[in-house]
């Protein structure tokens, strides 16, 4: 590889908008023209939807699709991934936000920004230290938990908005409902019902029409994405028409400042961050998780390679953009990437091209956002979030695998009873609780000598040689706190069905590493051996193994045991024949 | 076995008790009598601290002194564990009680009696569960973290009681200590210095003294164990003699009701329940494996043996005691076991002898309790409590292994910044994610056929034939969500180091269970090799995981990729020749 080449491989690696845009047809670009214009319509009522869902002003909404998405252009592996305010982060922002804690500082749009900076820094600082893996860590069952959770917390939220209701938390007081219903507003109640009733009939049937029409499939995508920005312009329209806002209530979405808010640090204090901090990681956790699931799928149908890591990096730098460009928390988005990908979009052109759209819109348009009534927008976040609830896979996890069954509901209702952060943890809890138990028992062999050789085998499948006052033990694994309490058992059960066993010699040959707690066990079960006068010793342990132990006690205390290099010298040394 | 000889030995495992009482001598009953008379001195000023430290009524910890440890004479399997109240067990009591959702409620007698009763149930459940290996999950420097940050914070809250200072929380406000340090109490101060000195003196120089002048060992450990006692004797008689809570404003205990509690079950109330589960979960985790510990530690010292799901029903009964008769909830304590240990105890009689005394002291010497100055409980807690931080062990712990220094130091500082749950969550995510990083890269082998046999084997150890156009893998763990990825990866880079392959063959020798994760990535696997012309086959599966695989729709994705039952036969279908 000439260096110019090697330069270049390094530039695409870190810049994946490197590689596409150097081979860019003008095909591909037609595909994301296309592609990034629908996305754009979405993303408007998208954008101040999932702002009011997080309880924060709209312009939060729509500067976090402008930059960010730019960011995420340049430094992602996704080709297709739409970058922007998503429901599931919106949901837990307004967690954050409205914690006790949280809100007693007031300014939650300064709030937001911190939570935007932090999770970018989590997420940038996890990429450093290369924790790409830590997708591996939630499982499946527990996302598909948490995200049917936050979707019913998310409709819970949206509907006394449909229905024009004001709701204080009634929690599970009953009569508190009843007043609480008593307050609904005809004509809020109206304009969400309508807007409702369009956005499924474009979502439907209106495909259907058009197919039997035989339209042009890309023709139906355009007309049929087109529903929600024409259902918030309708109901708009008749809000200033009827002039809504006045005697009749109708909540809309009120001011928008124009033009971009200036780049600034000004959400830089440190006492917040200390207190927002664990709703960050939580929010870096689950946008990188979702981001990464929703990019597989896509790059799977196009067989592209999604690189972890590199996913950290592009989002850590999306969510950094929206903080000192005024938005909120970012992350991939599910229903608009798909909408992205259906239009055509070949590559991260058309979110460059939507952000374009996007930008325009706040800098020309935001006096006409004032007036959007919230029902409007959340008839749309409910047609988004219905489909993410999943109850139906409920009992197909827990058919094929009870423990999955059983993490998954625990995380559902988790969210829904504790709340957000609290499901999720234990949901995390439960899977690595179940994974621990099915690795906590590794394989140990009893071993003899293999006659006339200097091997050893397991006694159990092997004729070998053995010697009574002698335990030769090999662990298959490293020795950790996981396994550590297994493994004293076993030893312990052996030594009560050998009662002439003099020194136990631990064959080293499977073992990376001892843990701190491993290492105590060690300690405490040398010196109980010592006192029933038996001794341990170790043979071949690997070089990197007893660099750790000669950092510590152990092999002092060990004596009169000893280190052996081959278990044969072992063996010589302490068997001794009836 | 003979039936008779079946029942006894199911019995005595259910109930140690009968298996030391049948041979119960008259000598070990002198060292019971001995140590639980020492311990019941210890018990009594320990007890009301410890309710105090918790933010309740001091009868409550002598209730708790009472019944739970008759309860964990009958069940657990420990000879010499001291279950009650306990220093850690207590200000995780109290971060429940102040927590702002239960402390609204009101009436916290009644919730620290549901954080009894729930936390006996849990144990319990956890026992039915058998998962007694739970112990395992919490590594041992977290739990020394855990410890050093649960006992900083009482001496935080203990230091001030000693000074007499009136105490609003100040958290990082400087100023707002000025002020607080204003309302010191100069009686208060000198009745805790005095205290602290005598505890002080009697814990050390006293029992050099007496060594130096010869006396009994036993004699010694009475007298010097007799020092809290006689503190808390001295500091009263003050407070009474020169009239101290009237004018001089110096914190007493208060009343203290005379005899019994009924036993009754008011504490059922449903709605609490909810809110304190995740607080009765903590403390029956930490009970739990706190006792263990310390069980053990005195069980190795004279080679008895400790058995977890054993404790976890004898400590879940001690719980539920405790709720039924009024008193907080039980562990066993450090400080106090060592006490019993080392007075001499044998068996549970020393704990059965110390409940009956407990019993005898709250029927007829409670009114005597009311004037003990808190200030003087403030120093017995922070003499007790002082020795469990083990900061020094963080540097030694960072050397020997970096990551469990990190879990340590994170769960320390949790604690301490974010509260004793928070502390104690972090600390195990850590470790399980540290734990399964080093787990989440199976070994896999590409094989190949050892020439004239049917054995086939890793192609990097041995010569084997192999075919261009065929991928045998072997994964040698069963396949889940953490090492899903990985396995992935795997093949991916396999394929694209031979563009050749068409079939790729799973070997399932090694493979007992393949989770939801797992599956779902599979499928998705199996769907991108489709669509790149390759097939996915598997051989050698054991029937568990067959069966488990045809509740799914898996096998019949794979078409036209078979289920091979010997590696043989794909290779005889698939295998071709170049």
């Amino acid at each position: 590889m000439t260096y110019s080449n090697h330069i270049e491989s390094r530039l695409s690696q870190l810049f994946p908008i490197v590689g596409w845009l150097k081979s860019y047809t003008r095909e591909e670009f037609y595909g994301d023209m296309f592609a990034g214009i629908i996305t754009a319509i979405l993303l408007v009522p998208q954008g101040i939807a999932y702002a009011i869902l997080a309880g924060l002003p709209p312009q939060l909404g729509l500067y976090a699709s402008i930059l960010p998405p730019v960011l995420y252009a340049f430094f992602g592996t996704s080709r297709t991934l739409s970058v922007g305010p998503v429901s599931i982060a919106a949901i837990m922002i307004a967690s954050a936000l409205t914690a006790p804690e949280i809100s007693v500082l007031g300014n939650p749009v300064q709030s937001a920004l911190i939570l935007s900076a932090e999770s970018g820094i989590i997420m940038l600082l996890m990429a450093l230290l290369r924790m790409g893996g830590l997708v591996n860590f939630i499982s499946h069952p527990v996302l598909t938990g948490f995200t049917s959770g936050a979707a019913l917390l998310i409709i819970g939220s949206q509907l006394p908005q449909l229905f024009g209701i004001k709701t204080p938390s009634c929690g599970f007081d009953m009569s508190c409902y009843n007043t609480v219903f008593q307050t609904f507003n005809v004509s809020t109640l109206m304009i969400g019902l309508a807007a409702l009733g369009l956005l499924v009939f474009f979502s439907g049937p209106l495909i259907h029409m058009l197919k039997k029409m035989g339209l042009q499939p890309s023709l139906i995508t355009a007309i049929s994405k087109c529903g929600p920005l024409l259902t918030i312009m309708l109901a708009t329209l008749a809000v200033s028409h009827f002039d809504l806002t006045g005697q009749q209530h109708v909540a809309v979405v009120g001011q928008v400042p124009s033009g971009f808010p200036e780049l600034n640090m000004a959400f830089i204090v440190i006492e917040k961050w200390q207190l927002l901090l664990p709703y960050s990681g939580f929010i870096a956790l689950i946008a990188y998780v979702e981001s990464v699931a929703i990019a597989k799928v896509t790059a799977n149908l196009r067989s592209e390679k999604i690189v972890p890591n590199q996913e950290l990096i592009a989002l850590g730098a999306a969510n950094l953009a929206a903080a000192v460009s005024g938005g909120m928390p970012v992350a991939g988005g599910f229903s608009r990437t798909m909408v992205n990908f259906a239009a055509g979009a070949r590559t991260q052109m058309a979110m460059l091209i939507a952000a374009g759209l996007l930008a325009l819109a706040v800098i020309f348009f935001s006096p006409w956002f004032e007036n959007i009534p919230k029902a409007a927008l959340a008839a749309i976040i409910l047609v988004a979030i219905v489909p993410l609830v999943k109850l139906n896979n409920i009992p197909i996890t827990w058919r094929y695998d009870r423990g999955d069954g059983i993490a998954e509901i625990a995380t559902l209702l988790g969210v829904l009873i504790y709340g957000i952060e609290e499901g999720i943890t234990l949901g995390i809890i439960l899977t690595l609780i179940s994974h621990l138990r099915k690795t906590s028992q590794p394989h140990i062999a009893v071993v003899g000598r293999i006659p006339g050789t200097e091997h050893y085998r397991n006694i159990k499948r092997h004729s070998v040689e053995t010697w009574p006052n002698l335990l030769l033990l090999r662990v298959d694994e490293s020795i950790t706190f996981a396994n550590i309490n297994y493994i004293e058992a076993f030893i312990e059960s052996e030594l009560r069905r050998q009662p002439d066993i003099k020194h136990i010699v631990l064959i080293f040959t499977s073992i990376s590493d001892i843990d701190t707690t491993a290492l105590e066990v060690l300690e405490n079960l040398n010196h109980s051996l010592q006192v029933a006068k038996m001794t341990l010793h170790i043979s071949e342990a690997k070089g990197p193994v007893l660099d750790k132990l000669e950092k510590t006690d152990f092999l002092k205390q060990l004596k009169p045991g000893k280190v052996f290099f081959h278990t044969e010298d072992a063996v010589r040394e302490l068997g001794k024949r009836i």
